[in-house]
């Protein structure tokens, strides 16, 4: 029941003509059995933490005044690191163009792309973020498969109740269209926040969800009267993501007797059941 | 099992004495079985949608100085072809009365009327935003059933739980008169946010729904407890609703399919479970 | 299984020397069988309502400086309208000490006693807003049974987790001191907002509580950094008390299998139960 | 199935050479059996309260101006008191080593070392607050075993998801650095809120966890847009915790007694039942 496929770069034989060479570098690259694999799984994972600090600092004022030429270098090595990594595992994995279109490959190459398109496009620069994605790997690393299963377990519950959400989001927005729209009518002439129908929606969406930043908020008695309701309004409808997740999840936790049937080998069965629901046969527990 | 019919205009025989021409028009404007029908649900859905677009631009001061007068001949023109669409759709469907005060139809004549009113009550024009309910158009238009079955079952777990959220909203309006009053009483001497107890009000509903904008907050030593011990309650008593949408939810998936067993006539089963849990005889269901 | 008991005055027999008199006051004024009960009892309903509007108009500064004297007026009446009301109650109940001590009684002379305190201690005269309290006749007079049993509910699962909720609280004020303390330690040379213990205590509850009025916030990049990590764990926090309500409230809509034992006529059963858990005779559902 | 550990200072035989004296002011201090016991454990209980008060009343400059020779000659007084209870406990205790690196130890020593480390470095006083956790021995003095119970049931659940949260928090995690970080490409030209990086994860937090400050908040349309996105998402997210919680502790209460029944050998029985539900045969539990 794997939802997101985290190891797409392992599956496939062996192609032929794929040389030795390659394969140990597939074994260090893309395994963690052996010491040398393990040694660059560590390495890697620091780098990743290295570059994420680098990019933050580089971010801050201060720091940037004083060490900007420093963070800068660093950044260029922390990237030729990631980009000769890339390389290295293009040319070692088994169909590159599946690792190209995997979860991981897809990240890998978004990690690096940023730097070299900063050189071009202004601000680009700070969409490398999208490094902190590859401590992911972190889960593979320390075969964390458990946590990797908890995380699948999560998706499926949302999963379960996608139609649920959608709905419900849906229903979100028409009120906030609707409550914001309303709000305009009844504050824009009195007060600067409430210049324009976007805004009011996005002070609607502000009150609904519970954030409340306060840099727009009703003056009038009757716009504190109407967000008051909004409010309320919003304070119920809060309860119905976490209904729906919930309820979600309490189902999964049901459906684990773990038992299999002895005529048809299915599982699923509820804890008292005698026989096997979908055979008919005695489960003899 | 639904709740809110989104289909009432398609209920009931053809009458007697409606000409073919009524009939194919029908067919265009109501359903999307032939190609003329589908066609027609997806300009008019862009229409929508380009209707709303233009209604938040006007209100966005930079837009509507430089784009006023293309906007408002623009909403002319939307409403125009809402306005014949309409009149269509009263004219071809079997009953217009069950049409008019059905939720569609409601929706329908609410997202064309304000501009007319507009002409002599000014603001009433914002109201267009109703225009967003259409949207709902979506689900009949994609034939997306299974969402309709969601949302419903999201209404009736909130419509078993009914007497729960209005005994609990009555709670609540208790709670922030009482906690308002006392506020005003603590802080109206030194605090000008607290100016009257329909203000302490507000304020008490801001900080109980966790909201909590920072437009009015308390400055005196007593105020900051006592305000404590409300954000306190809150906190526990935000854990209400929430608990009750989703006991309602979680029973919802609990009440599995109400068939007997023909061999020992027990129910309980589980949606997909052919053959009967406790004794094991097929339900040929 | 009623926890708030909203009839108190009612029990008992009717004592001997007891005139017919003060039996058809009784009738008039406790019950709503009578047509002149019912009338007295809608007269009350919006004499409660009216006093409850009087008294938050006349805190707003603008009507109290027009209306005040009339507002003064008016509130007096209904204050001697509703001592006469308490009066007679006490006259015509047949245990008075009863009805004294009841839910009803003690928010009966609580919302008129502040209008006499108002008198000699200024500010006593706000507390009236308990009046609102006197509400809860609504649940009576409209014999909404249902709503007095919905709410006992929602009590009965608060109470069902009591314990639960003790020990949750006292962890979170815990937490809510040692943050508060280590956040004045932070911050408190350079914002002038964490200028003491308990202020900053005020902080940390404003904060877990995910009210965030905004009236302090941290400056410092570590009060930053350790806000971030107390909303954090605010967030997982506020998971508790849901849980533990909703919870009590699915355990509480489990347990609802209405059938009775034909051995021993006790109930409770589980739904798949066969045979009765208490004295093991078949249930022969 | 005790998880803190509240009273390891009891366990193990009594030492060969504890002298009586030993024996008796091992009753006092640790043990509440023997009046004199009680009295020590109430007198300590309002110490510690005292000393927390002390403290925070410290901290608050109006009264530090007045009273602080005062309070710091009752702090001092209050500290060398915790000392001396502190040796005489690790001198009457059977296993000194054990005590000391106990739950109850850390804390006790915890509570009096920062008053001592505040003669050296300024500022570790503050940290003293720590004596709140002392509190802790309320739940021993009274024995509030069923707290201690309830509080272990809350940690139990919160265990058994523990992987799920683990999950959700680093994916929690990764959503703010993105988030954070795009906003602060959006917004750092025209908004002095969003300085640098961290900070904008700051705010991305505040926003997520739906605190709201508002001391920092997006002015240009397009960070407005984008903002609502974020809060949109964390609305649905918040529900994911709460879902995890609650799913755990419905789970908990599910699992009845885990007997099997003597006949049927069948289990799931209800704590209460006397007979088993599916064979009728007596449980003799």
């Amino acid at each position: 029941m794997k939802i997101i496929n985290f190891d797409t770069q392992r599956t496939g034989e062996k192609p032929a003509g794929f040389s030795d060479r390659r394969e140990r570098l597939h074994q260090i690259v893309f395994e963690s059995d052996t010491r040398a694999g393990r040694l660059f799984d560590i390495v890697l994972l620091w780098m990743i933490v290295f570059s994420i600090v680098l990019l933050m600092l580089d971010t801050v004022p201060s720091i940037q005044a004083k060490w900007g030429k420093t963070l800068y270098s660093l950044e260029w090595a922390v990237t030729v690191f990631f980009t000769i990594e890339y390389l290295i595992r293009l040319y070692s994995v088994y169909k590159p163009m599946k690792y190209v279109t995997s979860f991981y490959g897809l990240v890998d190459i978004a990690s690096i792309l940023p730097v070299y398109l900063s050189l071009f496009i202004p601000g680009a620069h700070s969409l490398m973020i999208v490094r902190s994605l590859r401590l992911m790997r972190l889960f593979r690393i320390f075969k964390m498969n458990l946590f990797v299963n908890q995380g699948n377990q999560i998706l499926q519950a949302i999963r379960m109740s996608r139609e649920k959400i959608l709905v419900f989001t849906f229903f979100v927005l028409l009120m906030v269209f609707v409550f914001g729209s309303v709000m305009y009518v009844i504050e824009h002439n009195v007060n600067e926040g409430f210049d324009s129908i976007p805004t009011s929606i996005y002070w609607a969406i502000v009150t609904i969800t519970t954030v409340g930043y306060g840099d727009i908020s009703p003056v009038t008695p009757l716009g504190k009267f109407f967000a008051s309701l909004i409010m309320m309004l919003g304070y119920a409808v809060i309860a119905v993501p976490t209904g729906i997740v919930t309820s979600s999840l309490v189902n999964l936790g049901r459906k684990q007797s773990a038992q299999h049937c002895p005529g048809c080998s299915r599982e699923g069965h509820e804890e008292d059941a005698l026989y096997c629901k979908y055979c008919g046969v005695g489960l003899g527990g």
